[in-house]
């Protein structure tokens, strides 16, 4: 196969990711995408850094097997503790959403929040990246480990997660202007989280990681030759029962072809 | 080693069984204790008969290297999908919290709810267990997926928490006066459930399982003969970093002797 038609190889924890494969189907749409989700052990955002690298070189394993041109980790948490280990022995470039979320709020003038799952909040990783590009940057970053359950539990446009949001954002000084959504689960409470914090930039990691895709294929990697929308395999470790409605809801398209993979 | 001072094994998806121990360790103080919580993937709540009940299968063969008298199931899900696996393979008798649960509440007069995880209530395990005992029993069963997110961040006494608590609660019909708290995680958030339903009476399946395993100990297992209070060791597959903080919660003792095991 020409290089340039193998698919790009998409993992996450869970079904988060979709939110990314959502961006890269919008923007890139003749691309094919094999995408990994970590369902038996979903969520990571609470787990060590020991066990999330471990998973994310399984994950690794298991993409490669489909001669992906690149591979992306759609996931904040992942990329946040398993990328470096997993760049080091993939057979192709490895990409996470950290460093596009960051080059975008690196660029910011004024203070910028960061909000994602306490594992990325501790590891550091969005501030040293900030830090890297910006070193005089001012970085409020905000655990907030229930917001995953609310976007998985469906409950959109509700004064409950509203409350929720609030009980977060309160935390994260008036001045603040923009926040990155360092969580790919995050975009679905997009309206919670805007009632919550009027006049906010939210920045959405998976969003900008798919445009730092499009610069990749631009590049050396080269853009699938034919013109057909390209397909969309997704792999599961494990089929939850409401799998179909809250993938569907994340992707924002029908959930074909899914297959259940062990690692 | 007497065959009445081998040790209690008890297996959770996490730190929710802990609830269970604290029971355990009540009522029966002298009684030593291995503590297995799968913390590397958890929750198992949102998963499948097939990934829960090949994860109870691996914890059995951990915990039953440290030779247990008995194994406790500490969690409703893994009993819901592992129990009968479990007790197919092991050397030991095997009791889940279900059985003990259901035995309470079929013994109820009226109709009766219960809550827990997503897993816990499409298996329906309890109604089978409590139809078993009362063919004529009144049911209402009820998923609710956040409650285990909010035990964990031990939002207590908290308004949010109410209004989550109330929201699941109100689909459940208002004649219904006693439930069963099918989730080890639950007891941690009683204060809460308790304001939302005034008068209602709540069954805690762990304190009724600790119940059970006094009276299998009466019988041909055997009490521990020393008087010393008994050991206990707890065995987990990952040490996130909040696991002290919300471990002691739902232990009620200081979380000490933590290793760390691969499944």
């Amino acid at each position: 196969m020409n290089r340039a038609d193998r698919p790009i190889g998409v993992f996450d924890s869970g079904i988060g990711g979709l939110t990314v494969v959502r961006a890269l189907r919008r923007s890139l749409p003749e691309e094919s995408i094999v995408y990994l989700g970590d369902t038996a052990r979903v969520p990571y955002g609470n787990k060590s850094h020991e066990t999330i690298e471990r998973y994310a070189l399984q994950a690794g394993t298991i993409l490669t097997r489909h001669d992906p041109k690149l591979m992306v980790i759609a996931c904040n948490t992942a990329s946040a503790h398993g990328l470096a280990a997993l760049q080091a022995v993939a057979p192709c470039p490895v990409i996470g959403v950290i460093e596009p979320g960051a080059e975008a709020a690196a660029a910011v003038k004024g203070p910028v929040g960061v909000i994602g799952t306490l594992a990325t909040i501790q590891s550091g990783a969005y501030e040293e990246a900030i830090r890297r590009r910006n070193p005089g940057a001012v970085i409020h970053s905000l655990a907030c480990p229930l917001l995953v359950a609310f976007a998985e539990e469906g409950w959109l446009d509700d004064p409950i997660t509203d409350a929720v949001c609030r009980r977060y954002l309160n935390q994260i000084p008036f001045e603040v202007q923009t926040v990155v959504m360092a969580c790919t689960h995050y975009p679905i409470l997009l309206p919670s989280l805007a009632r919550t914090r009027p006049g906010t930039d939210w920045l959405d990691s998976g969003e900008i990681t798919a445009r730092t895709v499009d610069h990749m294929l631009q590049g050396s990697l080269g853009y699938r030759t034919a013109s057909a929308r390209g397909s969309l395999r997704i792999l599961l470790t494990d089929a939850g029962s409401r799998l179909k409605d809250v993938g569907e809801r994340f992707l924002a398209e029908p959930l074909e072809s899914v297959d259940l993979v062990e690692l």
